[in-house]
């Protein structure tokens, strides 16, 4: 953890809490990672989980992640001054119209979903009077699920989007970016339209593309077994949760599409300099991809 | 090393040499691994490397990998058992020409090439009398290239795959068979056209798309700059060495268009159902591809 590096002093300023009661709806990797790193951190007095899967729960529960659990999103947030919705980002607009009537005045409503834009105007809409609603975005995750998989490291020098409007409070905005910077991540400040179309291009096509390398040889047994090394890397991801996903695509659909076209252009472009044995311009091509591919930071 | 699990006297009869004098021509990644693996398990008494860079081949000396180096190939061939090819797979019909008035009869020639096809028949048929050439794939590597990145433990549990022909001497394909075995690698046989439409899908393609998909934002440093974890995993091999790659694709060309266009039409199907909303069948696609993903072994 991150205070090792301070004196005790500086650790106790630290540890001074930023909200008192905390309501993680959704406590998988990210939520229950969440519940754990503001644990550690001190950030938060109190840490309440919310699922329909009790079973996740305890087991959140027995990690010592939360300090107790509701399976009602309602009763979940009674009290909370701050709700992070962490669950299928295809849930949140229910789940905000379920929890509006309770939540107490000067609550802050936050989020951990891959989806921005117009999601982010109507979460902000849904909330009652002296409720803010900001969306953030943890670049951090992987591809199991469940509170088993949380690590209160999750976070730790990852960068993190908040994404506020023009009606966004500049205090409460100021509150959550100090919360995730405790959290260790680095966080940083993006339109939320904008934020969809950096993600279409950057996560969610390649979502995709690793689903759709798989099922190009997912029923040839001969070829899959043959998988090496640079296949299970490019494909990873494809064991990512369909459900989720598709929320994505779906909430995403216009920036993926787009996306998906810039790809499949520029894979086209690589098809025809192959049919005509243009090598020395493919070598070009693949060359900037190369340069580009070795300049970003890689563990 | 795999031989701690053997007794002393199994250990010892283990070490018997299966060749005595082996060049390595092309000793980085690959070939440096080779030659580690190869003195670490007794398989040879004596390795020559040969390259065209002397700073490396220097390293791979320091490194204990090679007993001595060349950097012409005719000269590192001379009294050797066995030579394998392991530079770009580009450059093999041209070495093969160079060195085959200097193979010593009875010499073995292999390669550690990723295209077989048509080079194992034409590298076969270059062999001069009593000199048998095999073609060999290790399902093995990585995006790194140099003698100063090889690993003793490369090939340890990795696949190999053997391509023989109807023209394949069987005894000198059981010692090959014999001789991978004892670096850790599970060895398998396959037909070298076979193997070239197999890896044009698993292997060639992933590579194609991955070099891809860093084009489609390279340029865009706003979106480049948010790539996570699985943007890094999904574009790994993309920083493969191109002039290696071209080689490929320009080797196994009908294999890979036929593959990229395969993966065209599924990409396709897919941005149809998100065009027309079809999500249920979506989820129903990316499903097919969690469960063929997981079921892979990773690591």
């Amino acid at each position: 953890m991150r205070f090792i590096k301070f004196g005790v002093c500086e650790l106790e300023a630290l540890k001074v809490p930023i909200f008192s009661k905390i309501t993680i709806i959704g406590v998988g990797l990210v939520g229950g990672s969440l519940a754990l790193a503001a644990r550690a951190s001190g950030v938060v007095s109190k840490i309440i989980g919310v699922g329909r899967n009790s079973e996740n729960l305890k087991q959140a529960l027995d990690m010592g992640a939360i300090d107790g659990f509701e399976t009602d999103a309602a009763a979940g947030v009674s009290g909370s001054d701050l709700v992070v919705l962490a669950g299928p980002v295809g849930m949140f607009n229910k789940i905000a119209v379920e929890i509006r009537p309770h939540l107490k005045a000067g609550c802050l409503v936050t989020d951990v979903g891959s989806v921005k834009g117009d999601l982010v105007l109507k979460l902000e809409s849904i909330m009652p009077e002296g409720v803010s609603f900001i969306g953030g975005h943890p670049i951090a995750g992987g591809s199991s699920s469940g509170a088993a998989f949380a690590r209160a490291d999750l976070f730790e020098g990852a960068r993190f989007i908040l994404t506020p409007t023009t009606q966004t409070p500049r205090d409460e905005l100021s509150r959550l970016q100090e919360f995730w910077g405790r959290l260790g991540s680095r966080v940083s400040l993006m339109d939320p339209y904008e934020h969809d179309k950096v993600f279409a291009a950057v996560s969610h096509l390649p979502h995709l593309v690793a689903y759709c390398l798989v099922n190009t040889v997912a029923d040839r047994d001969e070829v899959i077994r043959n998988a090496g090394r640079g296949f299970l890397d490019t494909t990873r991801i494809a064991s990512s949760p369909p459900d989720i996903w598709c929320d994505i695509f779906s909430m995403n659909k216009n920036n993926v599409l787009y996306s998906l076209s810039r790809f499949e252009e520029a894979l086209s472009d690589l098809k025809a300099l192959i049919e005509c044995s243009d090598f020395e311009s493919l070598k070009s091509e693949l060359t900037k991809a190369k340069e580009a591919r070795d300049r970003l930071a890689d563990s």
